[in-house]
């Protein structure tokens, strides 16, 4: 099996770090870079785009809502053109610093409150990807599996990549568990160790309320801004060694 | 004569507005926009290439240092990969946004502080002009003509249009007398008519001396952010129209 | 009758402006400054500060939200104990650069969406105004009469002064009819005029459905933000003189 | 013999930390608040201030520039007046929220940038402390010993407390040698150990050069934003303890 392992870097800015992005990026087969708004800063994003030039890494843009202080986690009222604006921007810039060192971004993956905004509105999801795709047609969308992204990616005819995230628990209907519930975060590294594994070996995930339900997903997604992520990914990297499983480049892993 | 007029534009923020863009954007042929950094947003920038493009306009990008509170007027200490890579992101920012809206940028022209520590040291504007190269071949570079800016452009083979503006004084190198000085800056409707004129009949100025120099410009720089900002490009405009020369894009002019 | 004329004040940034303050500033009786957050910075608190100063004008504070480029007008989901930091952070800023300038604050009035904030929750009410009565028991809390505020201040045994707004529409209930809806703002001057002179001689206002209620507020709010704002501010200034009415600082005025 | 120990705090920002002020505030006898520009933020402030009251630390203002990507480390060309509205902003903003919690600012410690702008100029020193003796009188100002700033403080009628910086070397003149110079920062454990015994047992202190200069401080400065910044906090804390010096409170120890 041919798998991704990704996680959000280069969440810092000026003299703040949330993560050792360049232990990271030792882990990982793509990197969703912070674009300036949430966190992350130019000087920051031209460092994470090196690093995963030497490392092999694809690289993706990981916008997010302008709000440094919130870290993009809270929703604002904004337009659907501001956020297709905001969106934009963000993309642009890291094309642009990318492309100065030689490559290219190849996929888009959605921080947070921006994220949980266009998946709520279809309309919404439809104008940004509209957007996405006049601008690279080639760029692949990190989304959840059956999400209004996912559906709206394809109707733009953007090639998408579903993630598992190995720590988080799931509902029968293959959702996220909400962050603030109990069982939410899985923190025990032998559980995180088999979920990865199952996952890996069978393509299902066993959700929150003991069911097994397949999950399918070409790529899993580790955090980088907690406490003992590197030791997360460490673990999630040595399963899919383990397991005999591939790391892949995001353009061949999407459909 | 064909000849470019341009402006800085969309350099409001939020809330706030420093120059009627939409008037101005009638008047232009060529328009800076401003990038996020020391003025503009997303939403701003997505108007701006919206009006030019419905205009007719030339989409330039105008980036400047970060610092809204001082309007990018103040050096700051930033090292030479910090500059550039601010410089990428704002110039890939906008690149985005145009594309989205189906146009493309065709200039750079820099803000302020960001151009003055550019142009006073060569190995710097060779690393922005490489990058700039890099990311766009094509975009040409608005300069003061024999500027360390011009001659970095065209050791990187990117073609520049040089400027003239109408309205502030020359020394008899060709450089423009700095703005705290007395006579600096004209005010006296006739005496901008009457340079206009003579530049694009004769192609020369009268420095701050009384000497003529020849001025090797093909664009004109009207402010936006001055009282008075719109009469005086009206004013430049008449004059183009009046000697009967004729408005052309940045890249016909370019060389 | 004894009245004071207020408007927001200060509310510019960096290079930005919303309104001439300076000239403003000669017509109001009282200013709310802008403390840094929405808008302002402390070079133009000090400005207001001194210029309130230079003409007798009492000094408020307004504080807003942390979110400049939405100028305060969308609300954020902080938690109360953020909002009341936020509040103090604000009204402390201001009070340490008046008393610098050998004057005093006077007076509190919430911007836009914090306090709109406050004004629905009375458990967030009285967390605010608590902190305001412990940091000065002698500030005047700028309220709309019967509000959530008011109610609030008075529990923390601050004094409060009611608002009127000259331009802006009200229900039968005495509260303002929102922005967005027809006939909210009053903009022929004539129809101004008349309602500042029947609320000075007579203490009410027409609604918008034509009933006349009591409207017992003994200060008039005019916009700064607005085209024309000088000019309604002369016209209501205009009316209080001609209707014999005094204007008189906040701390006499308020209970 | 009688000492404040003291450190810089609260210098995180949003979801960002740059130290864990929790167990540092264990420590010290005296806290550095950031005030929201180089770092900190309203929240942060307000857990500062707890934590301080909470651990009988005494609670100082550590305001800085206006600079949160550069850190308050880059000086920038703001004029005098600005400065003193920047600082006094700050200030205040921490005095009502420490005044919310019922304690107050004891002492002001500059940042970095905003701290050298400030003694290389003893006019905008005279301005600054006239401003701070304005605002409140008893403040205690940290100070190099013989700065500019200590010689402002006294023109001023401020009391000052010298600092003494245990991992720093010091040059004849009894000036820190510059961060970037060979030997400037002292990372030896028993070196720090040893420096820290003299200076409390002899007030003396060696310099970079092997001379013996008199080190007239009352506080000792560590560091909160370097790796290792706690256990330099013990050990300093350790040796206060084992030489029989007391912690004291800034007010008693200013002079």
């Amino acid at each position: 099996m041919k798998i991704d392992l990704n996680s959000d870097m280069g969440e810092g800015f000026g003299p703040y770090r949330l993560c050792d992005d360049e232990a990271m990026m030792k882990l990982v087969s793509s990197a969703n870079i912070a674009c300036g708004f949430h966190g992350g800063d130019p000087e920051i994003m031209g460092r994470m785009v090196r690093l995963a030039k030497l490392n092999g890494v694809g690289i993706g843009a990981h916008p997010g809502l302008p709000d440094r202080l919130g870290f993009g986690r809270r929703e604002i009222a904004f337009s659907p053109d501001e956020l297709r604006q905001q969106m934009l921007y963000q993309l642009g810039a890291l094309m642009a610093i990318a492309k100065a060192e030689g490559v290219t971004v190849s996929h888009i993956s959605f921080h947070a409150a921006m994220g949980n905004m266009v998946n709520r509105d279809p309309v919404l999801a439809d104008l940004m990807m509209d957007a996405i795709a006049t601008v690279d047609a080639g760029l692949v969308v990190f989304v959840t599996h059956g999400s209004e992204i996912q559906l709206a990616a394809r109707r733009a005819r953007l090639k998408t990549l579903a993630l598992f995230l190995a720590d988080r628990a799931y509902d029968a209907g293959g959702r996220l568990v909400a962050r603030g519930l109990a069982g939410a975060v899985i923190k025990d590294e032998a559980a995180v160790r088999a979920r990865v594994r199952q996952f890996l070996l069978e393509g299902t995930v066993e959700t929150i309320d003991g069911a097994v339900i397949a999950m399918p997903a070409r790529s899993i997604l580790v955090h980088s801004d907690t406490p003992g992520a590197l030791e997360l990914a460490g673990i999630v990297r040595g399963e899919i060694e383990a397991t005999g499983a591939a790391l892949a480049p995001v353009a061949e892993l999407a459909d």
